[in-house]
C-alpha cells in the first residue's frame, strides 16, 4: 500500500514584519525553504525513508546562514555557539537527541547518529561531539559558524540588556529549523535543530531536543517539529499533547495542532509555531506569531513556501 | 478549602528478589523510605508547599547511600558520577531541570534553583554547577559520592561487559529516586533525581530531567515521578501520557497510571514504575518490575512503605 507522501519544513517563527522586510530578503527566505523541501523531496519521491527526508531537509537549513541552526546559529551570551538537535521516527519511536554542541557541521546528523548507534537516546555535548568525531561526521572551524548578522544581533541584545531593556523582536530571541515527513509507506519522522536564543545563558537547553516538547513522531498520530519560546513548549509537552489529543479525543491533526498553538501555548506566553504531518500525509503549520518561515511539498511535486501568517502560497 | 494532602516517594525499581535480600537490608530500605516520607510530611502537615515537600523528601533519599541519587549515585563507565534532576510544580507548570552534574550535595536543590531563579528551565552540567556555586548551595568532594557498593557494581558490570555479557539485574543498570505531593491547597509537585545507570556511557541523559517523561506535574491532573528504563519512558512521554489520559479520556489516576506502566512501558522493554498523586490526594504506585522501594503518607499521618510488588504495607 502506498501512502500519499509529504514533507513540511520550518525555519523559525517570530515577529516577521512586512515593513522590515525587503523583496530581496523575502526571495532569499523562500529560496532557502524551497531548497530544504527539495532535499527532502528527492528522498521521498524515490520511495525513500521519512527519517532520511527530514534529516536532509534540516541539513539544507543548517547549511544556510539565514536560519538559526548549524552555520547560522545564534551566539550565546558569552559569544559562543551551543546547538541542540533531535530526530525521532514514528514506527518504533526511535530517538536521538543532543544539547549544547558546537563543531559538527550538521547537528541533526549527530542526533541521527545517536538514534542509529546508541542504546541511549539523549547525550550531552561532550559525549555527542566525541561520537560524531569517532563516526567521521564533518566538523567545521569556529569561523564557519561566525556570521556577521548573528554577531551584530548579539551585540545589540547585550547592549539592550545592559540598559535594562529587552529586544522587542522575539525572532531575535529564538529561532529553530525543523522538518516533518510522511513517506510512501506511511512512516513518520520529525527532526529539529537550533542555535537556541541570541544571548542565551550558556548551558540553556531548549525544547528542540526534549522529546514530546519540540520534537515528536508516532505513526499512529503525527510527527511534529516546533519553533518558539521553548520553555513554554517544554512546560506544555506541546508536541506530545497534539498526539495525545488525536489519540484520545479523535481530533484531526489540524484541530489538535491549532488548539495547542493557539490555546496552550498562545495564552501562556508560548509564542511560536510548528509543522506537523499525519500518517495520511496531511500537513498542518499553525503559528501564534506574525510569521514563520515554512513550506510544504506533497506527492504531486507542488512546492509551496510561506513567510507571514496570512501569506498566500509562494510557488518559487 | 483544604484538600486531603499526601506524599509518595520511590527509591528505584527493578529486580528486587526476596532470596537476595536480608532482613537487615529490608529494614534499612524501609527506614530510608520512611525518613524521606517524614521529611516531606513535616512540610505538608504545617500547611507547607508541595514543592518544598518533594524537594525535602528527595534530599533525604539523595543523602542516603542506599539509593541511586546524590551520595549513592552509581558510577559511569569511566568511573565518574553524572547526576540528573528535575522538579516541576503544577499550578503554573514551573520547571527546573539539569543533567550530568557532580559536586552539589543535592542535585534536586539545583533543579529547584533553576526553577526559582531562571527564565530558562533546563541547563547542562557546567552552567547548572556554576549557578549552584553562585547561589551557595552545598557541595561535596568526590569521596563523599564514592560508595564501595556502587564501585563494586561498576567493576562487576565492566567485567561482564568485557566478557560480552550483561548484568541480569536491571536494578544494577538503573535506579532513581523521586517524590510527588499534593499539599493542603491542592497544589501538586514532582521531583526526580538520579545517578543514572551503572556503567552508563558518559554524557547519557535519562528520563528524569526530561519533563513529560520521568517528571511531570499539573494541578488539573497529576504529579508523576518515574524510575526505570529511561529511554523507553522518553519515547513514550510516560509521565505526560498519564496526565493526557486523565484529561482527555476522563480516566482516574490509578487507571491511567496502570495503563502506561503495564501496556505502553511494560510491553516495550520499559521496565520500571512510578509514583503518582492527583489533586484529591489519591496516590498510585504502579510498577511492571519485581519491586520498587516506595512509600506513602497521607493526612492521617499513617506511614506505609513497600519493597516488592506484592508487598503488604510495612508500617515502621
Amino acid at each position: 500500500m502506498t501512502n500519499r507522501f509529504s514533507l513540511a519544513v520550518h525555519g523559525g517563527a517570530g515577529t516577521i514584519l512586512r515593513r522590515q522586510m525587503t523583496a530581496e530578503k523575502e526571495t532569499a527566505y523562500h529560496a532557502g525553504i524551497k531548497l530544504a523541501l527539495e532535499a527532502g523531496y528527492a528522498v521521498l519521491e524515490k520511495g525513500g525513508d521519512a527519517v532520511d527526508a527530514v534529516v536532509e531537509a534540516v541539513c539544507a537549513l543548517e547549511d544556510n546562514p539565514l536560519f538559526n541552526a548549524g552555520r547560522g546559529a545564534v551566539f550565546t551570551a558569552d559569544g559562543k555557539h551551543e546547538m541542540d538537535a533531535a530526530v525521532m521516527e514514528g514506527t518504533n519511536r526511535h530517538v536521538g537527541a543532543t544539547a549544547g554542541i558546537c563543531g559538527p557541521r550538521n547537528p541533526v546528523r549527530v542526533a541521527r547518529l545517536i538514534m542509529d548507534q546508541s542504546e541511549h537516546v539523549f547525550f550531552g555535548a561532550d559525549a555527542a561531539i566525541k561520537m560524531a568525531r569517532d563516526a567521521g561526521l564533518r566538523f567545521e572551524e569556529d569561523d564557519y559558524f561566525h556570521t556577521e548578522v548573528r554577531w551584530h544581533a548579539l551585540q545589540e541584545t547585550l547592549k539592550l540588556r545592559a540598559e535594562g531593556k529587552e529586544s522587542d523582536d522575539p525572532a531575535r530571541r529564538h529561532g529553530t529549523v525543523g522538518a516533518v515527513a510522511c513517506d510512501a509507506n506511511g512512516k513518520l519522522a520529525a527532526a529539529t535543530s537550533t542555535g537556541g536564543m541570541t544571548a542565551k545563558a550558556p548551558g540553556r537547553i531548549g525544547d528542540s531536543p526534549v522529546i514530546g516538547a519540540g520534537t515528536f513522531a508516532d505513526n499512529q498520530t503525527c510527527a511534529i517539529s516546533a519553533t518558539g519560546h521553548g520553555e513554554v513548549f517544554i512546560r506544555y509537552c506541546a508536541a506530545h499533547e497534539i498526539a495525545a489529543r488525536m489519540r484520545h479525543r479523535g481530533e484531526s491533526l489540524a484541530v489538535a495542532a491549532d488548539h495547542i498553538v493557539m490555546e496552550d501555548l498562545g495564552k501562556n506566553d508560548g509564542s511560536g509555531g510548528l509543522v506537523a504531518v499525519d500518517a495520511n500525509g496531511n500537513v498542518s503549520m499553525p503559528m501564534n506569531s506574525e510569521g514563520m518561515y515554512r513550506g510544504v511539498v506533497t506527492q504531486d511535486g507542488r512546492f509551496e513556501t510561506f513567510i507571514y501568517r496570512d501569506d498566500e502560497p509562494h510557488q518559487g
